[in-house]
């Protein structure tokens, strides 16, 4: 295995996330890991020990520094970390400039399925009289709805509107409050809580006769990991900065 | 067919609901379809034709002296029509009290579908930590969440307090208004409105490791009837007041 | 509305589809029926009325003369019919190179939500270790899978093979026959009949720790049209012939 | 705690079912862990540890000897261990004839939702022209359709049966094999096998116009415990023998 060309780094192989991702990178026969850092380590020693990629699992207060050390280096980066915001990433364009074969991935969801449903969700909103979205968590979730069903609610009301697709229709004249859901940019979305549940999410699509429904269960943390390996796989031929997993995935047809 | 022990008189026949039961009563081989009433037509043909049944499928303006004709001619009637109030019933107790051997059912819901989902949903609410529904509904419809959500809501939340069941965990800190729903009796209701549905309602509940859902689709006014035949088998041997067919459903287990 | 760019004759107009149709037509605002022509009817109608598209829902005998009768007269044809062999196809190509402004579209299935889900699933079961297909109809229908799951089916299969996934994992070693299915290339197939039900499909795929479901539920006639519609409004612009209405649907991301 | 009066030795508590149910013991308010045997330990540290009942998550070669230990020394049981045939049973019988207030409970599940769903499938099967069942689990799983199906499935087909219902219809005339799954007693049960996935079984039932479907899903191991808990709770006043943990569930409405 020593003559992998994928010789990985985790940074943050102490969260919970990162740990997983450290099982991961052992199990796949095209990759080595060759350094597992935990808060506090030096950065150092990803290059010395040889690593040619980066997978940043640690916080929105490192992820900055981490990132450009790997960009400096000329090492590609996968990065699930939080708190990218558009001042970083600019600064993160700029680095990128000065090393123009060097890759970098961030992705705010690793989970293929669900990458693949928000996408899907889009592509057909625009097809039918009615959209809806109904996503069911564990109840310790504090957010209602959660991040991932605003996120396809904007994508797919943006597709609508510029189709010019109606709103859904919507005869309710009478309703207990709250009946029908919280309003994302016309699309009504309903947030169920229910113990024994993970992460789930329905987006409901009508026209007279016909419904399509696209479903995305997600039972473990170990559904990201596959998004994590095909970023590592694919980062190293992807220069430049890309947002989203989707980037990656060949969703033409 | 003329030998027929149930013969039958459907009143309501021009309606949508009274001109399928004409049909199924057509179509059943122990039944015969002796009289089939429009708005205006005399409660006398009912006992010319010597029905030993009536159907009332009218409206609420009606049903009341319909129901009072049949039971004072000795006739067994099945009651779809709502406004059946409290003083209502209880003048039809006191008629049927002079007719020992008249059986009447009123049912606001003949879909046997349904009519289980609501009595198994009602069952199992008090095993499981939480219990939400969500109900869906073409766009046409006017009020949200649906009498029957509300209803199975009702007996859900009832069963529940009976047993000392705690309300369903919900760390919500956080929402978009409207997002968890309608909250009737502490079970939260979800209504979706999707062109291309009919009526359809699911019970979601959920333990540590594990959910039962209960759902119940009706696709068309066809579903009604054979909870419409069940009734006119059932009635005459069930003399006095049924209210709900669910009376006449076997559950025991 | 006579000034409408769209002036459609629909042929097969006496049929279930064709008489669907008519009503779809006369209902769009961008369009006007100029003409009706059932079986029988000359074909000459269709220019009398100065039509300027066709749509053919008729039956395999006489979809072919339709179509190049259209195509002969400089119309664009939106086809419903099935029978569109490969010889049949191939003199309908060397009509259409004598006529190169003309577009006909070859759809053997115009449900829009049926069509983004085959489109949907084969793109998505390269990314999944696993995959199946449960598909439910009513219980008068005589082929078992449908058409549609085996052609689902075989598009998943050929994404997979082409991208080098390995089949599902099955550790299944005592099976009552049946069980698991029908084998349709590697894909497993199940199929449910089911009185109540019209015509509905699910695609199930699973990695360790997520599932993704694409559910297809088709409920009556009245789901074809939006298809047809969209057919019409767009084969004036893609001349020559396309086979199957994703060609027209954007499913680029 | 030590005043707890359900005092409860765990057998089996160095197995997987064993240690929840160790956890889920010391959760619960009303009960006091007094012992947790693993293999080869003396069963005398039962009674030494003053025990008041005993749960039973062994194997089916000790669990005969584990039980009757129990019965004659006036403990109640909750046994979820399997081999327990005919002959067994009968020997039990007699042991408990000896020790007529001692209860015991032989569960082949102790999911609670499994036991409702297969209970309310029972029940409602009558109802209904068509019934099927769809499975669904690991891809580990050597046998097809699981028992849990099968069991449900010959419940399903006796109350038909009993109820004179005719078989579902189906006019399938070409089929690819397997398509339309196992046959068990009349009823067709479909196995799917998906990564990502545990135990989940879905039960459908339809008639013209209406649908009815009965879904469990078992997500994890924990979901077993409520039921041995209840179990727990409910054996000290049932003496005797009970089969199935349906027999402590309040499925009268």
């Amino acid at each position: 295995m020593s003559n992998a060309e994928i010789r990985v780094a985790v940074l943050g192989a102490g969260g919970r996330m990162g740990s997983e991702a450290v099982k991961a990178v052992q199990a796949a026969e095209d990759m080595e890991l060759v350094a597992a850092l935990r808060r506090g380590d030096s950065l150092d020693r990803i290059t010395e020990a040889g690593a040619t990629h980066v997978v940043d699992l640690t916080v929105p207060d490192s992820t900055e520094e981490n990132v450009r050390f790997a960009v400096q280096h000329g090492l590609h980066a996968v990065v699930g970390t939080t708190g990218w915001d558009g001042e970083r990433l600019q600064r993160l364009e700029q680095e990128l400039a000065q090393q123009p074969e060097v890759g970098v991935l961030i992705a705010p969801n690793f989970a293929l399925g669900s990458v693949l449903a928000s996408a899907f969700a889009a592509t057909a909103a625009r097809y039918f009289e009615s959209a809806e979205i109904v996503e069911l968590h564990h109840p310790n979730k504090v957010d209602a709805p959660s991040g991932t069903a605003v996120r396809t609610a904007e994508l797919m009301a943006a597709s609508r509107r510029e189709h010019g697709v109606a709103p859904s229709p919507d005869a309710t004249e009478k309703q207990i409050e709250g009946a029908r859901g919280a309003v994302v940019e016309d699309i009504h979305v309903h947030a169920v809580r229910l113990r024994g549940l993970v992460a789930h999410q329905e987006v409901l699509l009508g026209s007279a006769g016909e419904q399509l429904t696209i479903r995305h269960d997600s039972f473990d943390r170990a559904s990201f990991m596959p998004g994590v390996l095909l970023g590592l796989r694919t980062v190293g031929s992807r220069p430049g900065l890309t947002h989203g997993l989707d980037g990656y995935l060949d969703l033409g047809f």
